[in-house]
């Protein structure tokens, strides 16, 4: 990474000779601080094949400041404001980026009831993510977290049985829209040696800590985390609705293994589904009684929403991963580890007794 | 269409009363103006299943100037000059827009060569008109020309040995990849009911009249035409390579049909393979000794050209079309007849005798 890398270290004033500098947009969201906790406590990277260098730093863009532990870090730079705003401003991504993990979006529920914010947050920040990158001249590796969302049900066109990574995406929602044309972008700035591509398809991710976000799958972590708290919780589908879910720790490692695989291991730059657990929002709720008892599932409310329903129905739960398992990549076996994972992760969280 | 009707008959100071307001882009190109010739020696249109209506204006977008039959016909309006930018300034689409056939395209051997070019003239200009027709607010009928080049051999990941509609879409050309973007797009703003979208993927017309142009089929009309013209034309592939042709004629034919389906008969809002003529290009050249002799395919050169080469064998020449057969759409049936229609419609450009 020679030249470049001198000139930047030489700019940011301060860091580990031949380090690697990653930049995280939505680094400040649960995946985005997981993913940097996560890299930080490695120390170091491999990204497509090359030999693995000390990170020397993790540049968090987010419109939220980071968490405390994050900003503690002396490797860590934050880039606070509007992601479109930062890179048309030239200050993102800065000169010697290695690695761009883009995980910024405006999600599922947002998009569909604001059009245009979704074709701002999604499609306009991912496209001028890309041609800033290309401007680098660096060829840098862009991971981009595309979505199971990308997978609906067409009208009177149903989707197979089992989704495979190059079934045909003919998604139901601009959310899912705006995701495969990002994978697209990528594909394209891959084949003309722009940028290094991976798109990885993330499943819902559950069991999310925090706030219930925009996402239509909201609940599919909210249902876990809000009885858990003592609190009731929507389940807005029937317990029969089967979903793909992935836990946090799976899906960061789907991640950081799309930044490691070097271009032949990655194969074609379309987009890879990440393994995912399949189960039943029923099954889920089951998991949580073995967790935490009755007293749990009680808090669960399970009426419907249409317009929840509405968009879940689109998505598959049955998904293949045959190009992730070849790198590796393993789903959760089950359910009620993954609660336990959660519940033992953030202990302050936790008001019901367990069993 | 009523009040929006009167109001644009207003602004427009004359028309026939109920008519149809169309606009064509890349309206002067050759495959816009035939539509516009079509069209109004038509008279009138039906969109969508809607009772035809007389044809009140057709609007030509383009840089070039349209041809002098079409510029004098009293229906026909120019809106000469860049698409983007008349768009950006609100002049398209008029209001009272009823059908907008989007053909204007930077070809595909430009985008390769030009990534800015292809991005700005075929993704952003798609995107920026469809968000017009959003806001025009009447739900215009929106047919959009993709083609048959989303359709690419990944490396590793070679296609299906039959392309069908619904086979997913590897673009290995950025222009591949814009008109699949576009698709996207088309069917995101058809699903939120903001216009009617059609997406046709028109496959290689031949044969072209006129000039060579960027496109990396065009020698699959030059090799017919400049030998007819007493002029040597190139043939960059060997004889054996299949591709999916169709005449000006059928072409028209579909984009049309796909402006009159009602929203059932065209079902989803993803691109539908117009009907192709399977056919090698050695079978082409026979088929233009068969009309001219030995004195037209001397006149041929077979030199490979590894870049035009590389592009071409991307693309697929077994390509199924079941919805637009549904259509009551025809390929044609071999390709003699195609180059006794392109001698017949062309006299000015013949210079052998022909058999």
């Amino acid at each position: 990474m020679g030249l470049n890398r001198l000139a930047h270290r030489s700019e940011w004033g301060a860091g580990i000779l031949g380090g690697m500098n990653i930049l995280i947009t939505g680094g400040c969201g649960f995946l985005g601080a997981r993913l940097a906790r996560t890299l930080l406590s490695q120390g170091s990277l491999s990204i497509a094949g090359a030999p693995a260098q000390a990170i020397e730093s993790i540049t968090l863009a987010d419109r939220a400041p980071p968490p405390a532990d994050l900003a503690a870090d002396q490797r860590v730079r934050f880039a606070g404001g509007d992601l479109n705003e930062q890179i048309a401003a030239g200050s993102l991504p800065a000169k010697g980026t290695d690695a761009v993990f883009h995980l910024a979006a405006a999600v599922s529920g947002e998009c569909e009831a604001d059009f245009d914010l979704g074709m701002h947050s999604n499609l306009d920040a991912t496209r001028a993510l890309l041609d800033a990158c290309r401007a680098l001249g660096t060829k840098p590796t862009f991971v981009f977290a595309s979505s199971l969302a990308v997978f609906g049900n067409l009208p009177g066109q149903p989707l197979p049985e089992l989704i495979e990574d190059f079934t045909l995406p003919t998604p139901q929602s601009s959310y899912g829209i705006q995701k495969f044309i990002g994978e697209q972008l990528v594909a394209d700035f891959t084949r003309k040696g722009f940028v290094r591509g991976r798109s990885v398809r993330l499943m819902t991710v559950s069991v999310r800590p925090g706030k219930p976000n925009g996402a239509a799958s909201s609940f599919l972590s909210g249902m876990i985390r809000e009885p858990l708290a003592g609190q009731s919780a929507a389940c807005p589908v029937p317990p029969e609705t089967l979903v793909a879910l992935s836990s946090p720790a799976r899906t960061i490692d789907g991640i950081i293994r799309a930044a490691r695989a070097t271009d032949t291991e990655w194969g074609p730059p379309t987009g890879v589904n990440l393994p995912s657990l399949r189960i039943t929002v029923g099954e889920m709720a089951q998991a949580l009684e073995r967790v935490a008892g009755k007293a749990a599932t009680e808090l669960l409310d399970w009426t419907p929403d249409p317009a929840i329903l509405r968009l879940v129905k689109t998505w598959p739960g049955n998904v293949a991963s045959a190009r992730a398992r070849a790198l590796g990549l393993q789903a959760d076996t089950e359910f009620e580890s993954v609660v336990r994972d959660y519940v033992r992760e953030n202990p302050g969280a936790i008001k019901l007794p367990l069993r």
